[in-house]
């Protein structure tokens, strides 16, 4: 079969490899949609991941199924599905523990494109079809479908990670794709003030479509100084951090109240630490939780998060600002996702 | 100063009373706007907590601040005021563990015309003003801010201990203006489905404004068969109460998933006992968890749910479908809480 | 293969079965040592779960592996294993969603001589070995390790749900094996005066021994007014429920502080409703938390409680008040389970 | 009256003042027994909170009542009492909001010896008696009652930072006085294997005493190296950090396990930066939390950690290794704690 494929680090291409196995709990899919993402950029020209050779690609898309293992009860050939980015081993440890993202080791959930071929194949592989597939609802468009690989659960886990409450304050800092799903969640999780810091025009729209009620562009100064000045000096309940770098944190925590919280969901890429200023973390005492985590994965949570969709409460479909078609058009959409035009927010590919 | 109030059970009246004394945390009131609740209803024609005489009635409104005690520091007279309908001593043991509503024993913090006279009199005492007032937000109004005495921290207070999370089906069992208010709470707490419990049509039009994805009228048949029909025999995996009576807990366990949480804030005003059924409740084993509780009071809590106001994420003011002029009358407005037209949902009165 | 099984309501006897047969993730165990439990003696005798034919019994035990599947990587014939009663699907969404012993439905995760033949014959049927088995830990004995099947885990349930936090007042309803666990659970987990309600010596005395400061004797008295008494009409925080009947719940809401938890492991087997008293419960808002659950089941935390054991923490071999040697004592065992002398905490078989 | 001072930085003696003023809601209470801390070194000789001019030190003691406020209602001259290092505003909307000790800022509940004069004076002021005071319980010796001030609620609020769960498996760093507290909550929270680092020995027994499994001594190297070799490369669940500086954290990162939680009690007193490990830290996603907080105050966490004392379940007496008689000996033991003699935990002055 063909798939699109990193072939070592900076380098990219079509290439033939053997259709994946199906084993006992297994599912094998063809994609119907797929959507590349900035990950996938980290990988092939960052070496996020370290080398890969002929990996296929991609960890975003909508399915349909054809092959499942014996032990498959809830999916047949010619199911249309949703798949999550991560598909957990759901009987290890670390899953028994709540924390299926990192079944067999830290980050150990992520599989596509990482330890296995992604799902820019003409078919690829899901592991524990029923605890990680989902049923494509029906009526759902395949763009909102595909958000809900990953840009949905991510920005869901940043902000469930920062714990919002009823009332809460709240500043999401970047709003790439991930951090507009972050800040359309904030909002049904029940932030009042919610303050977005970017700048491109597109995703501040989108960000106050989805809720954001004060954008913070750092193009017009300091971001710190700019929350605590809407902030009359107080700072925030609750952070999402969903862009930016290591040095951002030390933003967030100048930005945060004693007792707030700040979830963290963008991959850090690059640098030995991030650095928690002493004196504003309250020397150690003042309260101020930071997590940072990978979204969970698997069947219940793309579950959950199509139903808030089809009930209306978050439209993650409005994130598709390009769409192509046809398989062979992975390769510019991805590219597109590296240059990052200004206008791009997020592109589909209709198979 | 005269005030309305309960002259015994049964029987309410215009009364003379001495004007409150301001100790040195308190603070003296005049009201701004008043409502009327179903609870001052109980109190004075079901005796619900026993016989009071001359007690000045009324829990929910907004004041104008006349007075101050020595140790107060955040108001002064002049400043018009968010006042809860309860108000904790927050130094209390029970406040200090989370549960000030109960300070100084079960329900405790529940003061205005149950401890104390309430707000429908010329002038109204406030203890700890630092503690339980809120300034009232600029350009707020006071039907808004009426609402928020009582109707949204209730109503909210029963979404949190339902503890909703993203994409949880929901179901809340009445739609008086409290149940209203747990439906737009629910909503933007992260409920998908959201079953909403009524029959009256201003009650179900709201309950859609404020996110209702379905109504169920008990006129229809028994409302378990119709949300287990709608459900395709799951059920819910919350269950906010907020009308009905003792016999609406059965209702409730089984239209609950294994797992799931009730959050009750109906006032139970007769009976012995709430029987939960056995074999539906998992013959003891089913983790389906059942709590009730008093809305917590409180200066922080007000201010958060008015941020919620301002901010846009719900509006309370959708409440009033009644409004009076003057403070004679409160009278009027309480009789049509008792005799609830089928076109109330809540009456205000501005003075 | 032999096997000690319900016959049908009320009969008992030895019966011959086919050797299950063992799925790609499954594995097949002989005992090393079997328990009988109190939910075998309801099962049989009081057709708790409805009539069952020549349904091989027992939950609780110790097995040695003699084959395993195709897909399991952790085990091989010949370890020695803790086997948990409960026994979940951990893909299911109902694991996804934290509640794993009801995969598949309400209470759906007990299997064992439930919807299969339990663990009273020469091999027993495990599903999900790497997610359902943990290993005998090196020195531990036979004793301690049966108890990891059930006694364990439901009472440290118990003490989960009533959420003990540093300082609470506890008070523990019923010390048969299960809440003698739940008290030491509870020591454990930082109650202060911690009130054990039972009468039987033996228990009495293993209930000091783990931790319990008082006990309640409830031939002296009302339990209720003996408690309010002991803490001068205060009640206590939290309530685990391992004993008694429907009505202990009421007894447990008037024992019970506002803002407290129930938590109930206590399986209950006949009668239509547990009645929760109106006034005492708050009218409905005095935050009295009740909940009950079956134990989670699978292996992490058998191998938490396991840590415990080895750690110092709990002793449940003290459980062990007679030890049988021979897989024909099983029924001797199950009787004497049954008829429950004075001085029987637990019975083991040593095969 | 008279009172052990901080003159200014480095610089420590006897001075004369008034005795304190008494509000309405205050106490005036006289010393029976005082500690000195580790933190009054910090204030006086690293000048950590910044110069401070004749302001009395000390935070840890146990009181008289010997004047109070006119709205105080459970004390009284007369009345023995415990008195916390931290004494927060409790109407507070920070209290309201569950942090209590950041009331009035971040840190800004901690008054003794910061913002007011501490307990080494004849005669020292607590505001908010009812709130921050509790008697002293009937037969507890004063130096328990002296550790409850400060060591046994700081070393709690690492416990409860650092969520520990049954089974887990924790590591303390740093075993002063509390240090050796944490060892003992952790132990009481459901800790299974407990590491304890550290390498004083007497310290090292206390630690075995209090429940710790196992002793790493920074001595023998890298404490990091060490817990991966004893956890088999696992790490550990849990990590309170109560001793070291900003490095600590790097470690502790590295000793925990995806999904692990750190809760950090340490004051640290300089650096600009606490460094956080990029690739450990799962490059933002391995869900490893941190957070570090003061101790909470105030009465209801003073009273639930006496009830431990009295249940015998914690015995913070077994720090005090010195002991000195008269007021006059404060500054020896003060004395003593900065210079801390190899077979020092903690002294105590009784009056």
């Amino acid at each position: 079969m063909k798939g699109f494929a990193m072939l070592g680090i900076g380098s990219i291409g079509w290439i033939e490899k053997e259709r994946p196995a199906c084993g006992p709990l297994d599912a094998i899919c063809k994609p119907l949609a797929l959507a590349p993402c900035t990950s996938d950029v980290h990988t092939v020209w960052a070496g996020a991941i370290g080398d890969r050779h002929d990996m296929i690609l991609g960890h975003e898309g909508v399915g349909e199924v054809v092959e499942v293992g014996s032990l498959v009860k809830d999916f047949k050939p010619g199911d249309k599905v949703l798949v999550p980015a991560i598909t957990p081993d759901w009987n290890s440890v670390e899953a028994q523990d709540g924390f299926a993202q990192h079944s067999g080791g830290m980050l150990a959930g992520w599989k596509f494109s990482n330890f296995k071929d992604g799902v820019f194949g003409e078919f690829f592989h899901v592991n524990d079809a029923d605890g990680n597939l989902a049923h494509l609802p029906e009526g759902m468009d395949l763009g909102t479908a595909a958000m809900l690989s990953d840009m949905v659960p991510t920005g869901m886990m940043g902000v469930e990670m920062a714990d919002i409450r009823f009332g809460d304050t709240v500043c999401v800092i970047g709003i790439g794709p991930v951090g507009l799903m972050a800040v359309a969640g904030a909002a049904i999780r029940g932030a009042s003030d919610l303050y977005a810091v970017g700048s491109r025009p597109d995703c501040v729209r989108v960000a106050k479509e989805f809720g954001a009620t004060e954008i913070i562009n750092y193009k017009n100064g300091d971001i710190v100084d700019q929350l605590l000045e809407l902030t009359k000096g107080k700072g925030v309940d609750r952070i999402v951090i969903a862009g930016g770098d290591n040095d951002t944190f030390a933003q967030a925590v100048k930005m945060l109240k004693p007792g707030g919280k700040i979830g963290n969901v963008n991959y850090l890429g690059e640098g030995d630490y991030i650095k928690i200023p002493r004196v504003e973390w309250g020397v150690g005492m003042g309260h101020k939780q930071i997590i940072g985590g990978l979204m969970l994965g698997g069947r219940l949570r793309m579950e959950q998060y199509a139903a808030l969709c089809k009930a209306k409460r978050i439209f993650p479909g409005k994130l598709i600002t390009h769409t192509f078609n046809g398989f062979d058009k992975v390769e510019e959409a991805l590219l597109m996702m590296k240059d990052k035009s200004p206008d791009l927010i997020k592109p589909l590919v209709i198979l």
